[in-house]
């Protein structure tokens, strides 16, 4: 009974409106009706990303368009760089190589964000792209898009640069155009407050200049600029799922604003480090100007296992916490606190953790929903 | 941004599922779908009650169900004898004397429920009926029926018993037959989570078979029960509130269990108090017997303006808190913790409180929040 | 499989924007944001009775609206003149008397509407109110109100005029301030294309300052009227009904406009009573001034069941049409063609009737599809 | 106002209750109500392809499920033998010369299905795969694919057999384990009565023992095969159109039964040619035996332009007919009569065309709408 508190990093908690907006019936998307509101929702997002060039919306996951910012930019043999930041930047570069690709990767603890440092020592000349995560959704780090960008620049290197910002996008300020990125990857189950199902790829004048030559069709920007042109798609669109971003682009641009949005999330993402931290924990995240604002991954004391105190709170307390992923399994357990979301929602999904860590024996300091709700409201 | 709380004592919290089923298709109310629907529900409505008798559905809001009551069991000038329990029984007794009976009042600080010892000095032998309110919803207060009846009995008196549940239906036990109840009123909005709209009456045998003179027509029971018998009303039904009904029933008779229902809200509103405790205010109601479990009236310390209170929560926290109601303005505030509810969702609407009361100026003593989750972990 | 034609004449087909709104979450009647819902949803309501003055709603049927329509008006043994036009009339003559009125009723036959002439002849001076039907929903015959009403002025009598617009109200025109009607009576579920649960009461200065001695209390205007000056209301309102309502307003007057609206209802009624010709069937209402806009009652030719017909339409082309009420029991079936309705959906409704017909070995003229859709097509 | 007829070949109209499905609130994706959900369906969705193999979902267009048949099975430069049906079937080879392959057409007229007989003549040792449309969305013409299997099988080639049934699965019987098909690409929003945004594989055994060289990743089925043993998906599922599908494979397996399903497809399909000829127009499948029953391809006289005809009756009567596509733009249009549809919403769509006829000018013959009525009312 009550509300499920759904506290993993993405899909969040979907708004009753975001729903109520993707129940409507089914248009024709070749009619006068959707043209409309595709090309109005075509624009808008680019305010998300803020880019001025094209967003691409594919019916897909995320991993899609990781998919589709690859095959549009490189070709067969090329070499990208990429980092080791977590579970997700490893994946990403398995798919690279998958796809043909050559991957140099920069080990990482998964407790940093990509070093610009190591990104200068390792970029040789053939580098084809290089391949960061914004906030690695595996380990709540941020990485430091615009000193990434800044050590191409010195570099005077043209490689591209694709960002992921699958869990940032729309919840953490990002910037396209600004920070120079040429592809950027974003989903809708998160910021975005949207049920799974669309990927996004914002691409650079440059990017679309550069077009690879590894086999797509389905990915292909091309065609798809070229039917968006006219509000179009060259394949049937998830008109459901656009109803429902036409909704969540209202409430995040229009009702609350971007500023807000990202103020809301840092707030709540120090809340939760001030709870873990009254309860003795640890932040798996290790350098403090990479904290995600999205979520917090929580480094579990010796002998205690995550996956126990996550199965224990969805038993007990309907809550759902993102487990540790690949060589953190177990080890981690991670607290979504993104998308729609607010102080109280925050309250009560520590209270959860904290009664769970309890029940779980995890021996704790102090509580952590005391020093949350202190840091809350003083930071109103 | 993110879900309201809305913790008045009702209307309460409507879980998806019900708001999606009240959404589907109106049907035509005279078809054999409707009938089929309608009867059994109409069957399944008596769980609730704990009757075998009729429960009569009314397109009305409870205080509709309050009318019902009277007008088909009273003739005019009849003298009911009623408990100043609260702004609720108030309200009813001004409705009885507005349509021509008399009311016996006995006085009451509203801090106490009805007192049996008291019916038993009042009862003479005029008194026609005896209205009671099971649970103040403006003050917390349970009253203890099966004392009244027990007092009435004892007196072996024949007034008929008229009870309110319109804040306990299916949040408190109530036992309509067992406790030899005469009318029963209930609503939709509160323990059975649904929007308001409908309004019930549960009659005893003696009930029907004891008419009033009152003038009545819409609110009349005999034509209800003659249409019902076929699954049908003699006027156009709520059929999208019934659609609501269906669903809320399922969760509570066939999923959670009643016995279970009410377990959760003794629970609830034992942790509440504990919090109220914590932070040093006090409980409205005086009477250990008597604390409601679906609501929990706070007196502000002097000085203190609870509607402030309440402006500064729902401005800075999205939270809904109960008003103090008549004498009680400004001096009292409620938490409602019925309905679809659970641990987490208790542990936000305190940390709401907890928060306001630091932002409003008012002196706590301890954290309310931490001493609630303390029981909730051990209470499991 | 597909849709359910739902074509009594109400409750009617609910636009799924109007299902969508009363699906969302349920808030406080007492706070601000539903203040000033409510507000401006009273406003507006007064441009679909066309009034300045007051329009009440109840959490009721239309049946509830009827009853407070006298109790707010009337006292004990007044006389009140009425016309027999149909089922409905009578209802609600038949409530009238229960409620302690004395009814004086002009006899008619089921064809015809309110007879000015009549009313004339029989207006003595103690007749309180008279009591007018403007659509009656048995029998698709519309009452000509200003004729009425005229009448009344003729014989300068200072009669209220209470007029019952159920199935009128936001599909035919009607004018509650230029027409002089004290008490307008009407409901969600026709017009409004809602789900049925509220009523509605549009009420003259005349009638506000003219109370009756009724004993009353749910229905009385007087504590309504002042806590909508606030936005608010005496007891629980229907708020996701309100919501609907919200959402069923901004189609009728802002999208579609009232104009358009009455004449897509002429429209169909005349398309639809050419169907009914075509067949060689009679309509029911006899005279050409007299064709409700609604709902078109067609007499079945002897010996054949209109209860056979509508079972028969319902299990083989899943549509719902009306049945003969009263004294037009199996003699005539009522096809509802209001509300949320368009060429296509009057073409599928009228192709149900037309097989349906043939299927029953009723005999036809010709096909009444075909001679609907030349109207149409030529009355675009 | 009133309801809009989505009439073309998809999507198609989602039923109230699959709409209602999809906006119940997202879950974790990792948890285990999903994993118990998604078993169930990957299970329930076996009966739709009737297949006992594997059937995999993708978050996706049809045209992505298109692509997985191609990258998962073939590799750099094998040869492909396909047929020119229609334009679905020409963007298919398109696609696969894009991924790098070598496509051998069967030219054809694009009023006839894949010739077996053509397929013995070009079947040579180094064909890799056939490529066949079981039901061309373009021109509604049905290819025989039991003989297309035959031919195959006579030539004893071990070519993988690779079929579309995107406008049939779900509307036409359809058996992959009999017919010896490979792989079975299909969708959501036609037959399944979904929105857009899910693709369909299934695979048989000699499929997936055959794994092609084309790089890929996101469409991959081994990943996915693995994680769905659990339950899971190796990346993030589109849970609401999951919602959606187990209530759409209620209404078709359990309620409807596909037996049933597919007798109503033909049904409506049968009254459509006859409206058809009734007008005097002609149907563009050329071979009694190939008619598609969920779609209707519609031949303008000459002179006409069939978009002309199409923009009318979207104006004046609120249908959605599909446009005629790459070589038959302007001189067909397409009626869709598939998905959630019965015999009243068919009438409504055909006199919809009918009226639209008449407006733009268009000769007619004779009513097709009573000729369709003729025909459903004696095939009921």
């Amino acid at each position: 009974m009550g509300r499920h508190f759904l506290q993993i990093p993405g899909p969040t908690n979907v708004p009753d409106r975001v729903l109520g907006a993707i129940a409507r019936p089914t248009i024709d998307h070749r009619g006068p009706e959707f043209a409309r509101m595709a090309s109005e929702l075509l624009e808008r997002l680019k305010d998300v990303f803020k880019t001025r060039h094209h967003v691409i919306v594919y019916p897909s996951s995320g991993t899609g368009a990781w998919e589709a910012a690859l095959v549009n930019t490189l070709s067969p043999g090329d070499k990208v760089l990429a980092f080791e930041t977590g579970h997700f930047s490893s994946l990403w570069c398995e798919m690279a190589a998958r796809l043909g690709l050559v991957v140099d990767l920069v080990p990482g603890d998964w407790r940093h964000g990509a070093d610009p440092d190591a990104l200068a020592e390792r970029l040789t000349s053939d580098v084809a792209a290089v391949m960061v995560v914004h906030n690695e959704t595996s380990t709540g780090v941020r990485s430091r898009v615009p000193e990434i960008r800044a050590a191409l620049d010195r570099a005077g290197h043209p490689a591209l640069l694709l960002v992921d910002t699958i869990s940032s996008l729309g919840s953490m300020d990002y910037r396209h155009d600004e920070w120079g990125v040429d592809v950027t990857v974003g989903c809708s189950q998160k910021g975005l407050m949207l049920p799974p199902g669309m990927g996004f790829n914002a691409i650079s004048q440059k990017a679309l200049a550069h077009r690879g030559r590894l086999p797509r069709s389905y990915w292909d920007w091309e065609p798809i600029i070229a039917a968006n042109r006219n509000g179009f798609f060259p394949y049937t669109p998830p008109t459901n799922l656009l109803y429902g971003l036409g909704e969540a682009l209202t409430m995040l641009l229009d009702e609350e604003g971007l500023p807000a949005v990202f103020a809301r999330h840092d707030r709540h993402a120090e809340a939760t480090r001030r709870a873990v931290r009254a309860w003795g924990l640890e932040v798996l995240c290790a350098d403090e100007r990479e904290h995600s604002s999205s979520l917090t991954a929580v480094l579990m004391p010796g002998g205690h296992d995550a996956d126990a105190l996550r199965r224990l709170v969805l038993d007990r307390y309907d809550l759902s916490l993102g487990t540790g992923l690949g060589r953190l399994a177990g080890r981690v357990f991670r607290i979504g606190h993104l998308g729609w979301f607010n102080d109280l929602m925050l309250a009560g999904t520590l209270s959860g953790v904290e009664m769970g860590l309890a029940a779980a024996g995890v021996p704790t300091k102090d509580s952590g929903v005391r020093a949350a709700l202190a840091y809350l409201e003083g930071a109103g």
